[in-house]
């Protein structure tokens, strides 16, 4: 066994930050290391909690963080969020409580707060969960700023996900409706003392209305006060019943069967465009922009074109 | 010549919208129509329109549209947003503005407004806007609901991109400023004669200050009240000033050779990974994810071993 690997197991925190900048930075020898933790999982809940910017996202994750602390979990934290505090990203009441968290030896944190590559940070970020799966981390919190599909995707690595919004989100809750529908398991009306908050609460119960739930998960809409710690216990108590309700119907087990079986597939992709493509040197791909630029032929034809040559020489014995 | 390319070559409406239909359904005659409408392109400028949901996009489209057709311009539109009016999300007033410009036969107007495949809309909307080119669109928009990376990836497609934020979308602009700065080549603060726009123009400008502009374009930041055709043609003069500014400096055969590249390698990749995943076949895939829930190997060994295999067979002549 990989000697990182091993100190990870054994719970050492500085162990595993280098295991999880190893598999952000994508190097080689990250993949070694995860099929080594990945068998060391137990099969630690993750928790997604995911909304527009400024809805409270981390002030809630904090007070879920806490409870689960009191009932005597260890917690790991993956924040993809670049407006996150635990990015750094914080006003400064915020990072007072995050830091109180983040002292706690119980608890690890790690934030993934690298835009322009959020296309590969829902691979990252399972990974990231199931390092800290190993690690020894019974509940896993996953914080993504949820507004695009990217997020979304990363959201989905969650077997629980709670959408929080505010008040205030009617625009843009409007705008990603369907999207939030599809993925809630529980949803939040953060700063519910505000105006709007029950109109909010009624807005959301109205759409869900909508939808056939026979048989299904119907999620339940609560309100909170995250910043006066108000309503977490009831959030943490609909979390529990939601993986209670998962494990009984066998939709946990369908829903990791699936996750892994896109995982394998994904994973089978990329080795194999990577084989193949390292073949393709930036000359042969110069060439063939040139042959489009000049009007010759269309990028679909060159692409064609390429790929069967490619294929055609990827299994050739080397000279 | 595929009939239907000549027809949309000769300017017919109906054919257009069938092809796009073909393109976006990734239909598999969809590549020879592609292949011929690519090399018709006339190299029409695209311009990006993207903003958070709400920020008056489609208004400020509408606004375009209306001074471009005044220049004797033929206007392609295409709307990757599922809160535009131009997908049906509107309210009533923004509709009757849209249609009035809809019936102009000078004006074609698609939107793509199929949530949770965002992945691949970057792709189709490339390929729709060379359909439009080769249609005869001379201008052609692109609205994008700019909040995720997915969605700034179709912006991307676009040679001149405009950035719409509102005074109210301090909190989204914020936690997307890195984004939107490296995205944007012009800003228009719409709804500007609502408090705090004066306030979010200097934001912006500071922002932008910071950053070093030489040999480059520096983003202006311009004020417009779209819904009263306040401002829109300051916006035209600025693409157009930033159109000629990419002529003579050879930008724009730059990022066009860029694009192509871009173009090629993804569907090289894409054509790849389906000739040699043509040969995976489900209950293959399902053998092997038995085995990783059984916890006898990782998914990233499955994933390795798989390729190799696949690889392997992709080119062994078939009995």
């Amino acid at each position: 066994m990989d000697p990182l690997v091993e100190r990870v197991l054994q719970g050492e925190k500085s162990a595993l930050a280098r295991v999880i900048s190893r598999i952000e930075n994508r190097e080689p020898q990250a993949v070694a290391l995860l099929d080594e933790l990945f068998l060391h999982q137990k099969a630690a809940p993750r928790i997604g909690v995911t909304g527009p910017p400024g809805a409270g996202k981390s002030t809630l994750v904090t007070g879920l963080i806490r409870i689960l602390r009191e009932q005597g979990h260890r917690v790991g934290v993956v924040a993809v969020d670049p407006t996150s505090p635990f990015s750094g990203g914080a006003v400064l009441g915020d990072r007072v409580r995050m830091n109180e968290v983040a002292l706690d030896p119980g608890v690890f944190i790690r934030s993934m707060a690298t835009r322009g590559s959020l296309g590969g940070l829902a691979s990252t970020s399972r990974e990231v969960c199931e390092a800290l799966d190993a690690f020894g981390s019974d509940r896993i919190l996953l914080e993504t700023v949820g507004v695009g599909q990217s997020e979304l995707d990363v959201a989905q690595a969650a077997d629980s996900t709670v959408v929080v919004v505010v008040p205030e989100s009617g625009d843009s809750v409007q705008a990603l409706k369907a999207g939030l529908m599809e993925i809630a398991d529980i949803f939040v009306v953060n700063k519910a003392d505000r105006e709007g908050a029950d109109r909010m609460v009624h807005d959301l119960e109205s759409a869900l209305s909508l939808k056939n739930w026979k048989d299904r998960w119907k999620p339940p809409v609560l309100k909170t006060v995250a910043s006066r710690g108000e309503g977490i216990r009831e959030v943490n108590e609909a979390l529990e019943r939601h993986a209670a309700w998962q494990l009984e119907t066998g939709q946990l087990s369908h829903r990791r069967r699936e996750s892994v079986g896109a995982r394998i597939l994904e994973l089978t992709r990329e080795a194999v465009t990577r084989a193949v493509l390292a073949k393709a040197g930036r000359p042969e791909l110069e060439a063939r922009v040139d042959a489009v630029l000049k009007g010759v032929e269309s990028p679909y034809r060159a692409a064609e074109r390429w790929a069967a040559e490619l294929l055609d020489t990827a299994n050739a014995p080397s000279p």
